[in-house]
């Protein structure tokens, strides 16, 4: 411990190290196939350390769940800040869609994904915390900025979540579902993808555009 | 052994007690947690009868999921058939969505669905006999569907593959999400999946449809 440190930088590092340690120990050996000794030998810590953190090995991958997920929705965010924000619906959500595929289709988070899938039935708990922080939070964040655009006339949606969680798996769902059966070598290529982006922005505004066609 | 039973009928039977055993086996203790001894008692036969049908674990698995996924689609093929098929394109669509959901979202199929997924990177061969008779059969059968009415004029489809995995995805992908991660008690009410089926095919020919709209 460096004399200037405050407890709390201690602790937080601590953290850190953990976090980083178990996102490893668990993406390695699974969730069944991982124990608290393992991640405080990779942390470098005592097992008494990992404890005055985390209260069980359940708590933990909830936390290392939240800690991947968060940072990936924080790294989406930093990619599509304004301007995009305030220009036209069909450059921002085709912006939105490609970097929500080019952070979510990496290794680590379908990995991440499989495992908790896997674990869902006995363990509640992790498949809510993935579904919050992904899908969920993604989610979300289109409905406030359909509601927006809604309230300016350039989008035609009397739900906003609902039109939200379209868009969402009109972009997620192919690539995602075939990751998780098909494995990271199903992932398309970024000119593959980028073209399935197009087709999807456009399927979208076809139905909630401001020019809705009159279906028979 | 009945006396008028031929070898063939024995042989199939026993294939049919051991596929059923599996099954329970497999969705109650997961893929690792099961073994052929277990199976061979369940399905009241010799675990040398098992291996006559079966090489390994992972070949019986692989014959559990081709059954069930399957059974799935003959059931899901026999509930829409003629003469929706031959009718407009908007009610076979909700006819051929709203049964595809039903036949899905049932806890076997969901279950068989999760435990592939958390195995499918140790054991590839599982995630992809599930996809192959699961979303990929489904999506082969639009795509033929796609073809003939695009060439009839009534849908506007470049890539019938394209569009049949696009309209798999905007029906399936939150419920099935959903259901990977929240667990079975995520699955809508019939009549929200009704609702669900009504806006995904009014989203499909809003973009695919005949009256395309011009955007912007």
């Amino acid at each position: 411990m460096k004399p200037s440190e405050t407890m709390n930088a201690r602790l937080r590092r601590n953290r850190d190290k953990i976090l980083r340690a178990a996102e490893k120990v668990f993406l390695n050996y699974g969730f069944r196939g991982s124990n608290l000794d393992e991640v405080a030998e990779v942390a470098g810590v005592s097992k008494q350390t990992v404890y005055a953190h985390f209260k069980s090995k359940r708590e933990l991958f909830i936390a290392v769940i939240s800690a991947m997920t968060g940072e990936a929705a924080d790294e989406h965010r930093s990619r599509i800040e304004s301007p995009t924000e305030h220009g036209p619906v069909d450059s921002y959500l085709t912006k939105y869609a490609s970097e929500l595929l080019s952070v979510v289709l990496t290794p680590r988070l379908l990995r991440l994904r499989r495992l908790v899938i896997g674990e869902a039935e006995r363990f509640p708990g992790l498949g809510e915390a993935l579904y919050r922080n992904g899908p969920a939070s993604s989610i979300a964040r289109l409905t406030k900025y359909f509601e927006e655009r809604a309230a300016r006339g350039e989008l035609m949606i009397h739900d906003p979540q609902a039109a939200a969680t379209y868009f969402n798996w009109i972009v997620m769902g192919a690539p995602t579902n075939q990751a998780m059966m098909l494995g990271d070598k199903s992932v398309p290529k970024p000119k593959e993808l980028q073209k399935h982006v197009v087709e999807s922005v456009r399927i979208f505004l076809a139905a909630y555009g401001p020019n809705i066609p009159k279906l028979r």
